[in-house]
């Protein structure tokens, strides 16, 4: 298959394109990347990378930043940050994608646990990683051509564990290539509509 | 207790307002409202309502705009219109409104039913919902001085089939009476960090 990744250079990405590589052709693209340069925030960006990729088989993301900060000093517009950011840009990168899949191709996105499982400073991510699965849920029912959607909901990463382990007391964190894992189900199995926790 | 119910026109604040209003005084603030007018969507509005009202002891939200429409021509803009409404409106209305509640107070957010329960041209609603059930996980953990947080999750109305039915096949639609009871039982309550499904 030939697969598109946004958020190539991440902890996830990487991940995701190490047990991805060896049987597909990725296209790796992300904010940095010289070749693939895409700013998900942006939907003239979001098309211009599908343009020059051209048609592929299926679309994995793992892009997206969100707002971390107390509920009691939070405002709209930091919360917005998130919902453009990580929400927004991930169900454009699915809105404008679809047009660009082949038949029988596949979306997959990235969540989170504190969508179910909240953390301090966290009412952001609970709220968009929540809003991911149910984008999956809602968008699986309507895809043509069979295309299938689903989103991967990872844990706290293991190596993510010195800068975000604080905001995780208790939770077993874990490593990003077992995460890569549900991402390998997701393009290549067959189910649709589906939240991968990987918790 | 003084409650301010936002969307107070609506057909489910009608009944709200009909089973809180024998035992509480209601400021009842909508879009169209002569006394006090909201636009949620604008952080300004908001606060400006808030600075009018005062202290409350309950807030209420059942306002909000979604975009319904089929995912296969659905964009960016188009999905960001409920972000920026039912989504970003109503955690304004939490993150404002969170500084003039009294001590114990509550807010009582709606989301509904789609957001696990998928219909046609319904993604946006699946996300959008979805997003404020999480909030309220995200939400409740955060609120200082006893300050609680709930959602309710309304199935379609019975009043509201004549126009939304066709979406809803098979669904049990219920009375916005029904619908109402999950306001008392949060407003009056001592739950926090709940989904109220009406379904």
């Amino acid at each position: 298959m030939k697969i598109l990744i946004i958020g190539a250079t991440g902890t996830i990405g990487q991940a995701v394109i190490g047990a991805l590589s060896p049987r597909h052709d990725i296209v790796a693209a992300s904010r940095s990347s010289a070749g693939f340069p895409v700013d998900i925030t942006r939907h003239d960006s979001v098309q211009a990378l599908f343009e020059r990729v051209g048609r592929v088989d299926a679309i994995v993301s793992t892009a997206g930043g969100l707002h971390f900060g107390p509920l009691s000093t939070m405002t709209a517009a930091q919360f917005n940050v998130g919902l453009q950011d990580k929400l927004l840009g991930q169900v454009d990168l699915a809105l404008t994608g679809q047009h660009f899949l082949n038949d029988g191709g596949s979306i997959t996105l990235t969540s989170g646990i504190v969508a179910e499982e909240p953390i301090a400073s966290g009412a952001n991510a609970s709220a968009v990683n929540a809003a991911l699965d149910g984008f999956v849920r809602g968008a699986a029912v309507e895809l043509a051509r069979g295309i299938r959607i689903n989103v991967v909901s990872p844990n706290v990463l293991q190596e993510s564990m010195g800068v975000y382990g604080p905001f995780f007391p208790g939770f077993e964190a874990v490593p990003a290539s077992r995460v890569a894992l549900a991402y390998v189900r997701s393009v290549e199995g067959v189910q649709t509509g589906r939240v991968y926790k990987v918790w």
